[in-house]
């Protein structure tokens, strides 16, 4: 199994784009199944296009569904901050894609995504582990 | 690993049963992880009891949770499209199940479904990735 | 593949935590892909922080996103049994996550979790499922 870890600066971003580390490490290494993970606990993956106001919209909805203003139990940090933690139930942080011939198997307007409404916390890590099919 | 795409006709249904094409694709192929996947950005996979009215209380569900009446940054196609945008967010395009002996390991009232809220894409398509286990 | 089933006691607990018996599994395996299933109609897996009022939080979310009182078609059950049949399309029944050197790659803050909203039925099943990859 082929595993990297890659630290990203998401900063006051709800998406980053991460398909190019995808690629990356799908490159040259046939058939096989992509897994990508980030290992916290107020962040998730998806899928999603990108660049035509998704962004802005999926914030909205963030907001609308899990809102800060709501009444928390859990504490920890700012006002609004037990919302970060229900984000991954609804968006996971594990997500798989297939790989054939070294290509990620996407739709055109498919780009991967990390999703961090977590602005107090402005660098994340992704893990990207890469099981090849037998040859 | 072997993998199909499958195009399968929507139409105006926001649930189509695909459990036929998985089942399929797993026969006789002993153990290992069948991963299902659709290539749009408007449509998610997931897990449900079908025929008991469900299908009707999940379009309810999306109208109440991604109202098409919002007012949407995404502005291609119809007014309300970029409701269709989100969904994969919070309904992924992606889904991994186990297979057993050649057979889908899902529970009785289970049923592997796409999910479709654009009305305007009337076919759709769908990628199976079965990576076996070593024997 | 090493595959196994777990009856789990959920009870009246929305969220009851399935680490241990991930990680028991993954144990001396290596590296490889974990998969993690649920197979009932109404019930999910999800990674999440417990024990910082989280889980309260995520009650709070599930009725106000999924709400009982809401009128559902399927009728089966008591009143606003409904809800639990659309929670496995927003915290799906499938999960991966990524094992190396027998460990599970887990954050620090997250535990797996299974999510049940059904009080009728106090016991789960679990299925575990773990593709080794290639040495």
């Amino acid at each position: 199994m082929e595993t990297r870890e890659i630290e990203l600066e998401t900063g006051e971003l709800l998406v980053t784009d991460v398909t190019a580390h995808a690629a990356e490490l799908a490159l040259g290494r046939g058939d096989g199944l992509l897994h990508l993970f980030t290992p916290h606990a107020t962040a998730g993956l998806g899928l999603m296009e990108t660049g035509s106001g998704s962004e802005h919209d999926l914030a909205a909805a963030v907001e609308r569904l899990l809102p800060r203003t709501a009444d928390y139990r859990h504490r920890h940090g700012r006002p609004g901050h037990g919302a970060d933690h229900l984000l991954p139930l609804f968006v996971s942080p594990s997500l798989v894609v297939s790989v054939l011939g070294g290509e990620l198997r996407l739709g055109t307007w498919q780009r991967i995504v990390l999703i961090d409404p977590n602005r107090d916390n402005r660098r994340r890590r992704l893990q990207l582990s890469f099981l090849a099919a037998q040859r």
